[in-house]
């Protein structure tokens, strides 16, 4: 059941040019017009499910509870893969069954509950096979929204699809490698090692030291971007809780020729000098 | 008379760099906090009229009833054009009187009432002659929202200008020629064949195909994108009921080289072998 | 003391790839369901702080009393620099102290109020250090909303920051010169020279002329722009009421070439010749 000022958010790669997005709020708001629709970002790399699963993944937590998060970056749509409702850490989402939920799996509290949406009642009449955003995904939202349970849209199923979600691999030794796995608008690039990943190598005797390198250079662990001293290459954890690379005032990813996939590495020694892990954590 | 959660839309040339979408949103809270506020698209090409046009025709008929659908594409803005406020299939419309709600005129089931807007009074008192969307359109649906009368704001008008919907052409043979009007973010190449012009050929005894070619080349027609068996060019009738080419998971404006104004055709011929027009139509 | 349907207004260099926006606006919603956000922009070049307090100075006063104007253009994130919340013109202002309210401190009719943003019990508990416009300026914006009072949030302070707001230069003969500060959207080159100013340099005895010039060309002065006889460089004062470099129905940065910084020089002369004060100053 859903509260009396619902939240929908909308995640696509629909960029901004088309009205795709505007016509799907068209269709929340003739079900609904109380719904309080919010842009997550249509600027997703068309296709890119795993960005989408990101963005999401570090957002969703900052919303209030029983908002509907609609994700449509969808290259199956018309396909065979399912229309999807997730019920998970006391909120909804709504999309693709294609892994673009795999964060909210794995950082959900309790089993998500998943329900494969298979109720035509609910979707656009002129529904249409190649714009399932504004004819299945939009129209169920607004219907949520409204209070329709969760059960009324389908079956639960528990065969639901999820990539792993990319996690840094530690050797014997208890060095860690990661990689980039997005470049923001600022170019900095953010690792899949998160802070909760630095503070897990601390459990060891003694006092240790934490060095990140990348390139097999040693990349300075920082706690804001002004404690930069120069405009060379700095790394911190930043505010969705990941390292990253960064340059202050600067671009990262432009000025050192960073993509996604490059690899990072964290290595532990029992030394005194640089850094402590309980200075690199952040919170 | 409009409902009491009013919604309305804008479709600017506006981009996203620049405050002026914001500032019109200021000026419609001003005059009426409960306005519904939703953005079509600030992407339309600047003073690409006939894109907005576009835009609009495909997206209206997605909005509530009593939806004001505001529109500055206006090229001409400060000099002789008129603004206008229009009427037409229990929607409003408020732009410059330039052709951009050609497709609007066309869709309508009855004929649409157009007022000349002249009633200053409901114009921003910093009227500025270069930004009548702040100064004009943005006030004028405003005070529409609040349930000012489309009568005070001037007189109908019947000599509103509009450009000819882009049809494609009908050969003595009963074959089509038709063009590209747009291409998407996908890269996706929307044509000016709608899925009603294909069933029209359909009029006729016995079994026929349909083949489209674009630069003498047949380009096969599937339903959706995931059908298409590789990378290559292929068509279908989109979610807004026009022919469209594609490459599956890639950008066909881009790896074709297709701009606006390239050539379809689509041909009839009383054999079996392709797909039939009930198969091409979608929906 | 703020009304019943706040408007919360965002300008930001967050862009539109990532979903940093969309998690304030979360942030928002969840302390105050009933605010209304409004973007104002999220295209500010990154870290640009004169050109977002060029954009919000140029809007604020569009928009209702009591709105709450949100920047967060903020290369001093985690440093020593304050946070501040500003009363101006019946409005607030929340951002860092690093000068992006210039424009508001200029044009205020009165004493801006200024207090430094130090109450920790209303920032988010996930603070983070390096994204204060989640962990402490979206949430302190809410709780303005919702009618915490200005001076719950901390004390006064006097030694705010703030650039001078750039004026054109005059001479001793009475010319000026000044220079471009913003290139918008359709490549328009927006000037710090005023109609004010222009209006200003009207104070002397019989009629006179004013001239434009850039790069040692007169660049004619125009009213709207669908006044300009061809394709060249024409200038107006623009919506904001500062004198603009315009091509019609073209780019004019691009076409000539123009950058902020450039020179422009107005030139007043006792001839009859050329456009008066009077036609130049636009309103």
């Amino acid at each position: 059941m859903v509260g009396n000022e619902p939240v929908i958010t909308l995640t696509t790669d629909f960029g901004y040019r088309d009205p795709f997005v505007g016509v799907m709020k068209g269709v929340i708001l003739k079900i609904n017009p109380r719904a309080l629709i919010v842009d997550l970002t249509h600027g997703i790399v068309p296709q890119n499910i795993k960005e989408a699963a990101f963005s999401l993944g570090v957002s969703y937590k900052f919303f209030p509870d029983h908002t509907i998060h609609v994700v449509v970056v969808d290259p199956g749509v018309g396909s065979g893969r399912r229309p999807i409702m997730v019920s998970a850490d006391s909120q909804y989402f709504i999309g693709p069954d294609n892994g673009v939920f795999s964060y909210v799996y794995k950082f959900s509290r309790e089993e998500p509950r998943v329900v494969h949406i298979t109720a035509g009642r609910y979707f656009l009449s002129s529904e249409s096979p190649t714009f399932q955003g504004r004819d299945l995904f939009a129209p169920v939202a607004a219907w949520l929204s409204r209070g329709v349970g969760m059960s009324d849209f389908g079956d639960s199923v528990k065969d639901y699809q999820k990539f792993e979600v990319p996690s840094p691999d530690l050797t014997a030794g208890g060095d860690m490698t990661g990689e980039v796995i997005h470049i923001d608008r600022f170019g900095n690039a953010i690792t899949n090692i998160s802070g909760d990943d630095i503070r897990g190598l601390g459990g060891r005797p003694g006092p240790y030291t934490i060095r990140m390198t990348f390139r097999n250079r040693e990349v300075p662990l920082k706690e804001v971007y002004s404690q930069a001293e120069d405009r060379g290459l700095y790394s911190l954890v930043n505010s969705s809780g990941y390292l990253e690379l960064f340059v202050n005032g600067g671009n990262a990813a432009a000025e050192y020729n960073i993509a996604t996939g490059d690899k990072v590495e964290i290595r532990v020694a029992p030394t005194c000098s640089g850094m402590t892990a309980k200075n690199n954590a952040g919170d």
